[in-house]
């Protein structure tokens, strides 16, 4: 039986485990759980996840959530999946673990956070709230640094000093690609102190193409239509964030 | 050379790792970075984890922080450790990254949060804060449900339905004994809806004994300070926190 993955495109780890399958030739159903339709909470997909939350896969009688988790399976169970994506070696796997759990409380509350409170929220039926996304831009920024003064050491196109991806690029990456969805200022505010980090995005998306640009289009669009909202006044104004 | 442990016993990771080491025979030297004495910021120890956070560990050339990884790689390269820790069979061990990635964003921030800003604050040097203690209080009771009613499926002794104990057994356990620190109505308010939750925090320390109650013992006794502080009314009273 086929692989299948629950997802939606709008999510950040969604997005990382389809480009994952889609470059690591993984056969696979893709299942869109909408999000903005609530999909995630329906009783059919309670049976998937309980816990009402995508991504998730079904392999087999395998039922699995979480998306790190689900990359690390991927990358253990399919034969056609490079070493690098998730080297067999003690230490670096090692040291993907710590990434990835860095991740989960830096710049994933940081990044998410941001992007919910002062783009998104209205859109999912919820208030903006400014003070939530002041932390949250304080979190974003110093994950950010980190990323740029820590895990991206030297010269190396990738995380801890490697010269191919592994699932915790591609993890992070996702994540931080979300900040299209942000005023144009606002993501380059952001982003551009960080040089490295931006040349990192880039080699990712160099690495994982084409299926980077063509899973993130969806993501483009929203970008496009937030765009076009602002102009129209009807989402908050570049700099807003300032005025807090 | 010698496994070296950094940690502090009063850091819930810290202790997780410390148990894991002894339960599991592991030689290790255990180094002190006392958090109240803020050595995690100290030159000396930016060497070993240049972000400033315990545990962290070194073995041989490896430098590791982040206590889950730190139980994946000590699982996994120590021999001594017996498999039902960290599974070879795949479903499994994905199950477990499941478990510990979902931690990482509900029971850790909920249970870490509520007894930071409800408790520990001032000992740190910081304000109490009622807003962060109420949000992460809605974390924690919701997160301890999710545990009553999902990972602690069935009458099995242990997360996932296993009758022996993984790390996330473990990690999450080390989670919850800091509620400890609470006022103990507080605590038993929290804990004592979740009766599976309660008989599966016990299994864990019988499973590990007598080296959980030896690693815990410096919680017990801050747990005594804090009553003591209590009577004489210099840290807030039982039920504060239902009063905002």
């Amino acid at each position: 039986m086929k692989l299948k993955v629950y997802t939606d495109r709008m999510s950040q780890p969604s997005r990382a485990v389809i480009i994952f399958c889609k470059v690591n030739g993984i056969q696979f159903d893709e299942i869109l759980i909408s999000l903005a339709k609530r999909q995630q909470l329906a009783p059919e997909f309670k049976d998937i996840n309980p816990l009402g939350k995508v991504p998730a896969i079904v392999d087999g009688r395998l039922k699995l959530f979480e998306s790190h988790a689900i990359l690390i399976y991927l990358s253990s169970a399919f034969p056609s999946v490079a070493d690098h994506w998730y080297p067999n070696d003690l230490s670096k796997r090692a040291k993907i673990h710590s990434v990835l759990d860095w991740h989960h409380t830096n710049l994933r509350p940081g990044a998410a956070g941001y992007v919910l409170n002062s783009v998104l929220a209205p859109s999912l039926g919820l208030p903006l709230d400014p003070q939530a996304a002041s932390k949250a831009d304080k979190l974003l920024t110093k994950s950010l640094s980190t990323l740029e003064t820590f895990w991206l050491k030297g010269n190396a196109k990738f995380l801890l000093g490697s010269n191919q991806p592994s699932i915790a690029d591609l993890s992070l990456v996702c994540e931080l690609t979300q900040l299209q969805l942000l005023d144009e200022k606002d993501r380059v505010r952001l982003l551009s102190p960080h040089k490295k980090v931006e040349q990192w995005i880039e080699n990712t998306r160099k690495a994982t193409m084409p299926h980077f640009d063509e899973v993130h289009e969806i993501l483009f669009k929203a970008k496009q239509r937030f765009e076009k909202q602002r102009e129209m006044g009807t989402v908050p104004k570049p700099g807003f964030q300032s005025k807090m």
